[in-house]
């Protein structure tokens, strides 16, 4: 079996980054708008450039420049605007932080099967973090995408000759990380994140369908693992 | 024997939208800085930024942005930052303009062996041109990376079971497209483009060795594979 997953905000945090820097961009501001007034313009902001800018940190700080130049009417201060900029640096630089049992799960998967990454994003952003996450060498395969849709799953899975039946996407995304996965008949575990961002909700009433698995952390990951195999996807003999 | 090609400055225009919307910036910019200043001011940033945005329009539009901030000591008017960030989300909209023969060339080429397009730059961007470029599907394979050095070279080698000496790069960077390939034993032609991002450029003196051709233009590039062709990648046999 191959066992793929997800990297931000499954094997490390990423949302509450984007949500402090978002945080002292609203101090920044609050002379302009309120918090929440701000929010809502950058999130406008956000969708309207996201068929420009895709997913990410730089289009992430070029929405927030937007976003600033549009609540103050075009007139905040430009040392305003280069704390801005300066919040996009550091967070692209912020340190990675490993979730609780993502080293050790990856650690002992590793050692059993091919693992794949698959994480969404800015290419150059991705290969930094997962360099400085110190996990890149367990993974058979690394894989960065623009978007997580079945089109890509099905070209991944091509790529590597992997049969879906016999295919795991570990994942905090029900969008992107389960249900694709699940549609084309694979098996997929969601671990949710205590955070979530905006863009990336969805209603996944009636997901809860075959090939569909809820793991509370990376710690139970191996369990869950360990039940989907139960089902019946090792080769006769094997169980 | 396995052909890849560049895409930006190769396959289709690329840096004149850059020196346009450089163009277009420094007007704007024309009450705070002359326009070489502005360049040497615009360089540095890109430099300096590097590390953190690798390279690409988003970044370029940033790097635009902070330069207008350092040159005019913050004073720019929101209004004319507006207008950066709009040239910059233009440039990203662009239309792809092939390099003339560039589409004969693939078409011609693609009927007869497995061709890959190899480019640097970010996911999103690079996958929008590739698709409007109309050429997506000549491509056995598309590979977008973050740099193109003798690593990313291998690892691509490695992953299509490609023996360098049977793999050509055609390319207009020689840092890029030329000097990693020919280094791993592979061979390459340079077709030169108009112009060089300041960037890319390297001294390539005494890079005029084995495995390194040149062509004029995308027409010429059949005859310099007829050319390598002719000094042995056939299997004996078959030449």
């Amino acid at each position: 079996m191959h066992i793929a997953f997800d990297a931000d905000d499954t094997l490390w945090h990423n949302e509450p980054i984007f949500e402090l820097t978002q945080e002292r961009v609203a101090e920044l501001l609050a002379d302009w708008a309120p918090a929440a007034e701000l929010g809502e313009t950058l999130n406008r902001t956000e969708r309207r450039n996201l068929r420009l800018f895709g997913y990410g940190a730089k289009g992430f700080t070029l929405a927030l420049m937007e976003t600033a130049l549009e609540v103050s009417g075009g007139r905040v201060p430009g040392s305003v605007l280069q704390q801005i900029l300066d919040a996009g640096k550091a967070m692209i630089e912020h340190p990675v932080e490993l979730l609780p049992g993502a080293a050790q799960t990856i650690d002992a998967l590793a050692a059993e099967h091919p693992l794949l990454l698959i994480t969404k994003g800015e290419l150059f952003h991705q290969e930094s973090k997962i360099a400085r996450s110190g996990l890149a060498d367990r993974f058979a395969g690394i894989e960065i995408v623009s978007e997580k849709d079945e089109a890509t799953y099905r070209k991944i899975l091509e790529r590597h000759a992997i049969a879906a039946e016999r295919f795991v996407m570990i994942g905090n995304s029900v969008k992107s990380d389960i249900l694709p996965v699940v549609a084309l008949g694979g098996n997929a575990i969601h671990v949710p994140y205590e955070s979530h961002w905006e863009l990336d909700k969805i209603d996944h009433r009636g997901a809860e369908a075959e090939g569909f698995f809820e793991a509370a952390s990376m710690h139970e990951v191996p369990r869950v693992l360990a039940r989907i195999a139960a089902q019946g996807w090792e080769p006769a003999g094997c169980s």
